[in-house]
């Protein structure tokens, strides 16, 4: 299908990210903040309070206000929805919550067959209209494109079976080696939440979307290739008639990049442990590339957090294609006004031939 | 100076251990497991109780029954002293512990210049007698070359300023941007006490020692360079007069592991994430690799484990200087009988022709 004659999306046209995005020339290097709105910020932590996100979003004008906090301070290049990768599977009836301080916690993880039972289809309307009506609220007063999100099947997966956040992904793993059938369906499952979770953003007047596959750089090459990038890539050839941007995210990712890049979004984003231009070279020249200051290089000193991002901008060198980002989500404990700072040496010198020479 | 004529290093010149570390040739492919002695294994726990391990080490006979637990059980062509890489420095007096469960924990995390005065010199005739003791008796029985190992000074700053384990090691990659002439001091002094500590292992007869920069994998390349690897490379030159091998292992150091084989090691271990192949690339010719089957892999039945068993030691390729290890340390939920075939699997194996060329 394609989108209607008055999406959002259609308006953006001059907008540096959407352009950086499909490799177009852009005036200005385009720059966001994966979890630019959130705790980091003085007005986001007193309209938040203290429970979990799952209650809040279901406000939709506080998700509306906290998507546009940063929006308003940083001037940043494209808004992304406030909300967390969990909301969709919860929404169906998985029950797992986002324990503050500790992260995504289900009390019954996934553990059987009987458990696929828990993720029926989702129904965006019905499930999870707060979201939907968040959208509307934000494109009605958003000036820049507002980013969709959904979590990836694996990195959601890990969720459900560890039952909390896990540094080894042991029993994730297991799951995917020991029984490959129910990995599948499990799988399979995710996948058709993230399309619909996607998709009915995109409908609502989302103009980009990224898929958030954070933790899928724990997995061997072949791992991936097996077990993951069949699922990814279908989650993209499913969103494809929409024509809006979608891009594709982990953490740790250097030995997957190109194998990410087959998945087919637009735009691979990468942490700091590969330079930009390697990168680049890792996902082919027909994707974009997003990234990828250390978000803990924001916790030093300006003529430090300077240089770095200068550096990244320098790996860049200018050329299309690349969206300015962190290598991962801004720390809590950041500096609001070093991002600031961040966002206007992006934008005045990003592509600066004097700076490109050096 | 030279180790004198009866140190055991000596004693052990047909050990494929040793020979690998030196890319000597084998008649079969060596096999140790990181943390091989530990919770997995039922006689461990058996011995072990429940408190901190900086308890049970100052018992030396428990400590070499322990070591000696996994040599026994598996015929692994090395034994690795039970021991944590906070023992030195707690024992000059910085109070650091292993919570059980949770990891090194420090009450009072190093914040400034003053919380150097909490790092003096190690001296481990007086400070880890213990541990020295263990060793001595732990070469009267063993029949295969004992690993002394430490801490590399980035992880142990790391756990000295995180206070606890850390997912994104924010504090300490702060102090490093922040304050780079006190992360030296620090660097320096931990450095020191590294290095005393190995050298007194080797001293009481260890055959190799092994440099634990668990998480520097977290760093990006610039980073790593200009901050760490200075420090790691005076570790090593400080050991090259003993002449035993020393090897270098961290995780996720995908893109900095040309970095540290300028450090100097002998050998250079490596997760899962890259091929074995690819690592030996990486590091150059010069030097052996160690790795890198997936904990988590263990955890499989048989068929998915020898596969991927297998599958590193063809891409090892039977050349010389291949140590077979795990990417990471044994998962306390591991089947012991698993790693049991592994060693069969690899000591038969990994030499053979027809599994080569397949």
């Amino acid at each position: 299908m394609s989108l209607p004659p008055d999406h959002p999306s259609r308006s953006f046209t001059a907008n540096s990210y959407l352009r950086a995005c499909r490799l177009q020339p852009v005036d200005r290097v385009p720059v966001w903040f994966q979890r630019q709105a959130g705790r980091s910020l003085p007005e986001y932590r007193q309209v938040r309070g203290d429970g979990s996100i799952l209650r809040s979003i279901e406000d939709a004008s506080l998700t509306a206000e906290i998507t546009m906090q940063p929006v308003r301070r940083y001037g940043v290049d494209a808004a992304i929805l406030f909300s967390d990768i969990v909301v969709p599977v919860n929404a169906v009836g998985f029950k797992i919550d986002v324990v503050p301080g500790v992260g995504p916690t289900a009390e019954q993880p996934f553990r059987s067959k009987e458990d696929l039972n828990r993720l029926r289809p989702l129904e965006p309307d019905i499930d999870t209209p707060y979201v939907l009506d968040a959208v509307r609220l934000l494109v009605e007063q958003l000036e820049v494109p507002l980013i969709g999100f959904a979590g990836a099947p694996f990195t959601v997966a890990s969720y459900l079976i560890e039952g909390q956040p896990s540094r080894n992904h042991a029993r994730t793993k297991s799951l995917m080696h020991s029984d490959p059938n129910l990995w599948h369906e499990l799988m399979t499952r995710l996948s058709d939440i993230s399309i619909s979770s996607m998709r009915s953003q995109v409908l609502a007047g989302a103009s980009a979307v990224q898929l958030f596959d954070s933790w899928a750089g724990a997995l061997q090459p072949v791992d991936y290739e097996e077990h993951v990038l069949p699922h990814s890539r279908r989650v993209f050839e499913e969103l494809a008639d929409l024509e809006v941007p979608r891009a594709h995210f982990g953490v740790g990712t250097a030995e997957i990049l190109s194998l990410m890049s087959e998945a087919g979004a637009d735009v691979v984003g990468a942490d700091w442990r590969v330079p930009i231009d390697e990168v680049r070279r890792r996902v082919g020249s027909k994707t974009a590339v997003q990234g990828n200051l250390d978000p803990a290089v924001c916790l030093a000193d300006w003529p430090v957090v300077a240089e770095q991002t200068r550096r990244v901008l320098k790996a860049a060198g200018g050329k299309p294609g690349h969206i300015f980002n962190l290598g991962h989500g801004v720390l809590p404990e950041t500096n609001p006004a070093i991002l600031e700072q961040v966002v206007e040496l992006v934008h005045t010198e990003g592509l600066n031939p004097d700076l490109l020479a050096t």
